[in-house]
């Protein structure tokens, strides 16, 4: 199929600005069942969905693929909950106060769409960051029509879910140009500059997201850009957790490392382990031959990593698997005062079946290590009860957006509590892509000042007909 | 006194970023009452603070700069009350469900300060975005230290604010470093680079803001950077309202352009009016003499917009005063089709006593010219009851951050529920400067996965210590 044409993103956003009068003035329960159709419709299709997105990227239909489509629907559900709950509106009543400094008159706030958005899909996950994920479930939540730009590694299936997510959606009700595909790199960068788009979700690279980051801000009127791009993750174990479960240690790092390939934005891309750790003894036996890699360019990037990381002096491979389709999967091993002497080669994500150990001999030297770690998504503690780790969680809750005690980094729950971001270059924003605060970055205030009853959103009208929790004169009410 | 050096911008950034260590600790009682001893100190300084101000900016001490003080003050307080309520934090938890897809874990999120924060001075407001503003408390108030970079336009208050501020800090217990002020050109740009800040506040013009914008963007880690910038503040009188109390509308409308010289973020800069109508007929009378304008910039800013808009074939001068420290206040009229050919010239913020009628000669002209509008900080309907003006109220809530029925956009209260922000060229950003949701934009969110309790802050514990509003697996808790 060719690429989406300059004109083509020009009618398509068009088309989503008109449809944004409509779903502005949508009410939630309407856009809860919107999104409740696509899931189903989702669901229905599943078998078909998985089958062709393992053609495409070789991951594994089950448990891999078809988890992460229940996945997929159980997102679209959640943020239906997500809306029908209206704390998300952020309802904000004051009453008149003359005698406040300066006096308060009769204001009310509360959230509403930006407009279009534009979603760049991911190539690692074709169903949960891609053409139904997270961040088209999240604003199409909240009311705003949603321009997909497919990922290249995996057109068909992106195609056959904008086709079964477009159908439903119609089938709903929702307007016409309520969502799009397009494809094509110039039709993306078309549609970052298209006038009518209001936001950019992004899940990539941090060269890629960088790019498209510095695009949204030199538009005429800059717009936010959400990117969700690289990070390291760091597992921490301590003395005593290698003592007592290294052996076990190593075989759930090995699974996590591994997962898809390494190609998960959140695999444990450097973990610090004592000298002579249990977790190193046994992380040999569990390498597996990986399936190949999404796409050519990760393959090279891949490659490339690996080549950047084993040049530097001090360090050295402890581990390496059978390449098959895909490449090896590699642990390599390295010191402290290595770590620190080549961070910038270091410290750079390598996307892909590939961890760094980093052996330190005292905490001071953990310490030391920690503290020149970049940004990420997650960072994780494996301890024992009576170890204090309150030190290192200090310096870990710095740098990372979750931080993880036992268990590991891969595998992000879809929950309330969720915040997937971080620090840069984890994300270049204070949001998170994945759970239900995920709505806030397509949405922004506006207060109404002695606003006539007749005139204000529902959500704002003092009988609460929309029985929403709200905060009215600085306490919080309940519905 | 000389500009602050490179080295000395560097020095006081690191020592903000030493005291985060400290403030990212600190309970929310404990900053609070550092707000407050702030509050406290500079009420006891009020005249002094006054005179000064005064005789630097040409304001008047009374009511003007007496009342932006109280502001000033009360606003420090409000926010300590934010804090100790507790919301702010945003405190989530889910508890483990297996069942879910996929499933949840033990999740709790809870959102921290964001490190070091710059802020940087408007003219138009010595106090109230200022120094010691809305920007510095709430930074302050979430735990993230502030440098300040002073505006040039009120030095010598900019340093004794700033004295008194520390002062009180540093008595309430606060640490060295947690405030600081820094003065000149290249020091505000050392300060925008600076590797420790996290987080930039501006108030101030379109150009400047965009230049800052693009430079903390461009920043090999970008950070988020606030700004408040330019509107226009379309105020809409109905041919109703206008029969009922033009005169009133053209004293109302004289007091809130003029007021401060028009140096207003909030002024209204464009007002639409029927076609002959009364308050045009009666708006001559109100126009004052204003004081000198707050800088030579700004001056010559205003000299050159009132050209260029006067230079624009079918626009007229309807109404001038007379020139005495200060140009004389000015409103031009037009008509539709003149504004909509000539939106560049006539779209553009004037800063300072001026302001552009625009008269419509039907509702459906009306509803044409309101169409080609840019984003703003507000936007104001005046109607009588019975006039239809759902459609009008649609549109503009769309532009403005703030639609206020009746009453002036300038004066803006400090409450939960204000919001001033809006879209481009308002502000970049979804987020407010004025009102207790500014503290969000100094904050981000970390998730902690199956942590021990000890480990936990005291907001995400079980039993919840702090007493604080809470989302426990989905629903809201009040304490």
């Amino acid at each position: 199929m060719p690429d989406t044409t300059v004109d083509d993103v020009d009618r398509i956003a068009r088309a989503a600005q008109k449809a944004f009068a409509v779903t502005v003035r949508a009410d939630d329960a309407t856009r809860a069942a919107w999104l409740r159709s696509a899931a189903d419709a989702i669901d229905a299709d599943a078998e078909g969905l998985v089958e062709l997105a393992a053609r495409e990227t070789a991951l594994p239909a089950n448990p891999r693929l078809a988890g992460e489509l229940a996945r997929t629907t159980a997102q679209l559900r959640l943020f239906a909950t997500v809306v029908e709950e209206g704390s998300y509106l952020e309802a904000t009543i004051d009453h008149p106060d003359p005698s406040a400094t300066p006096p308060i008159p009769d204001l009310r706030r509360v959230l509403r769409p930006l407009g279009p958005v534009a979603v760049f899909a991911a190539s690692n996950f074709p169903f949960a960051f891609s053409v139904a994920g997270g961040d088209t479930a999240s604003a199409l939540a909240v009311g705003c029509p949603v321009v997909v730009k497919a990922h290249p590694g995996h057109p068909e299936t992106s195609r056959r879910m904008a086709s079964v997510v477009a159908r439903a959606l119609t089938e709903a009700g929702a307007p016409d140009g309520v969502f799009a595909l397009i494809e094509g790199f110039e039709a993306g960068l078309a549609l970052v500059d298209h006038p009518v788009i209001r936001a950019v979700g992004f899940t990539g690279s941090v060269r890629g997201g960088r790019a498209l980051l510095d695009r949204a801000a030199a538009r005429p009127e800059p717009i936010p850009f959400y990117g969700e791009l690289g990070s390291l993750n760091p597992v921490v174990v301590t003395p005593g957790a290698d003592a007592a479960r290294g052996a076990a240690l190593a075989e759930g790092l090995a699974g996590s490392f591994q997962l898809g390939a390494g190609q998960f934005c959140t695999k444990p891309g450097v973990v610090f382990a004592p000298v002579g750790s249990a977790l190193e003894a046994a992380l040999p036996a569990h390498l597996v031959t990986p399936p190949r890699l999404l796409t050519p360019a990760i393959a090279d990037g891949f490659a490339a990593g690996i080549e950047r990381v084993s040049a530097v002096p001090g360090v050295e491979v402890v581990a390496t698997g059978e390449a098959g389709d895909g490449p090896a999967p590699l642990v390599a091993a390295t010191d402290v005062p290595t770590l620190r002497a080549h961070a910038h080669e270091l410290l750079e994500e390598v996307f892909g079946p590939f961890t760094l150990l980093v052996r330190y001999a005292s905490p001071e030297e953990l310490e030391h290590a920690i503290t020149g770690l970049p940004g990420g998504l997650t960072a994780t503690v494996h301890r024992e009860d009576g170890e204090d780790v309150a030190a290192l969680v200090t310096r870990l809750e710095e740098i990372a957006g979750r931080v993880l005690f036992a268990g590991w980094p891969t595998g992000v729950a879809v929950s309330w509590a969720q915040h997937h971001g971080g620090p840069w270059p984890a994300t270049n924003t204070q949001f998170t892509s994945v759970g239900a605060a995920a709505v806030r970055r397509f949405q922004r205030p506006v207060a109404y000042q002695d606003a006539p009853a007749d005139l204000l959103p529902p959500a704002l009208q003092d009988p609460n007909p929309r029985g929403i929790p709200r905060r009215v004169d600085g306490a919080l009410v309940l519905p």
